[in-house]
């Protein structure tokens, strides 16, 4: 049985996971027979957003961690305690908490970091030569870390994201919703998702032919 | 284009709505072609559960309508401005929100009371005689308001839930989690979902029969 770990950023298109994506993704796994485990790293989000209104909402505070597992159901580990060597392939649903919580290019666009412990997990499954599936924004992670491998991946077709993904060394290919692009040398598979949405049947076709793609690559 | 209200009680299992079960009955809806608006009381959650622990948190409050908009993308309407006239069905996932929030048969049992916006709402649909679907825990609200009509329903087979909704004057029917109960006479279907999970694909398949049924009753 193939084991895949699936990467989380919070509960919540605005300031965490895209709960669509992140569900999707799950079930993909589940229906393929993979033994799936969420992870999320245990620190506070970069904010709380409200999401009837859009606002940040002042004064609160959340974990990463502890978000992530209203979408695992409470089976969630902390990211510092993942080994990559336990699994054969990450995947990282998208929503802007992995823009703004794995790594800031939300805010910082190409001058983003990504968060050291999340750099560290992804590389290593990089560096072991373990497929790697990024969905939505995520992709901005794989762009920060492997931009300097020409990394190929998409974001969908937002010009102005995809020329951000580029100033960190990445190639952007165009990508309708229910698509993936692969890149077979760096066993990189994404896929737009709510970059571009809007029908969740699209979302998910997308996300089932990543899950596959990556399934099949491990 | 048939409308169909899905009435959200926060966003997590322990709390709110239970994410797969809601993502799950909106992917079906737009399947199926149908306008959806989602909707949730403006009221507090009876309290917050970190989900990694199981605890209350201590000291925090959320409401219900603004943790809802995490599952509805932000787009969720005020119970309170929602009109049945509106709508042809009227759909409930499941979670501990839905009987903790929507009303508080998790705390009461027997004994419980149904939120009076929530209570207004559903007993408006089904007096026009449009369906109403209830998933997992959430058919205690309908043992609550329609116990006296002698409501056919199921939360799948643990007894002293079933005997709770008994009661309250149901008639409980043992159910497995991919399978639904009609209640033809009150248009009431039913489904366990995470009342048994444990599988996303079992949960979904009952989510599916349950969400045509009440189109078709529609």
């Amino acid at each position: 049985m193939k084991k895949v770990a699936v990467l989380l950023s919070g509960s919540g298109v605005y300031d965490g996971s895209e709960i669509y994506e992140a569900t999707f993704t799950l079930l993909a796994l589940e229906e393929a027979g993979v033994d799936v485990t969420c992870c999320a790293p245990d620190i506070p989000q970069m904010h709380v957003i409200n999401h009837v209104t859009g606002d940040v909402a002042e004064g609160e505070s959340r974990s990463v961690l502890v978000e992530a597992a209203r979408l695992a159901r409470g089976e969630v580990t902390d990211l510092a305690k993942l080994s990559e060597a336990e699994f054969d392939a990450l995947i990282l649903p998208g929503g802007f908490g992995a823009a703004k919580n794995l790594c800031d290019f939300a805010v910082k666009g190409p001058d983003c970091q990504v968060e050291p412990q999340v750099a560290g997990v992804v590389e290593a499954f990089h560096a072991a030569g373990k497929p790697i599936g990024l969905m939505c924004i995520a992709p901005a992670i794989g762009a920060a870390l492997f931009g300097g491998k020409g990394i190929r991946l998409t974001i969908g077709n937002d010009a102005d994201t995809a020329s951000g993904l580029q100033a960190l060394g990445a190639e952007h290919v165009d990508c309708p919703v229910d698509e993936i692009v692969v890149d077979e040398n760096n066993k990189v598979v994404t896929t737009p998702a709510y970059m571009l949405g809007p029908k969740m049947a699209d979302v998910k076709a997308g996300i089932d032919k990543l899950v596959a793609k990556v399934l099949e690559m491990a």
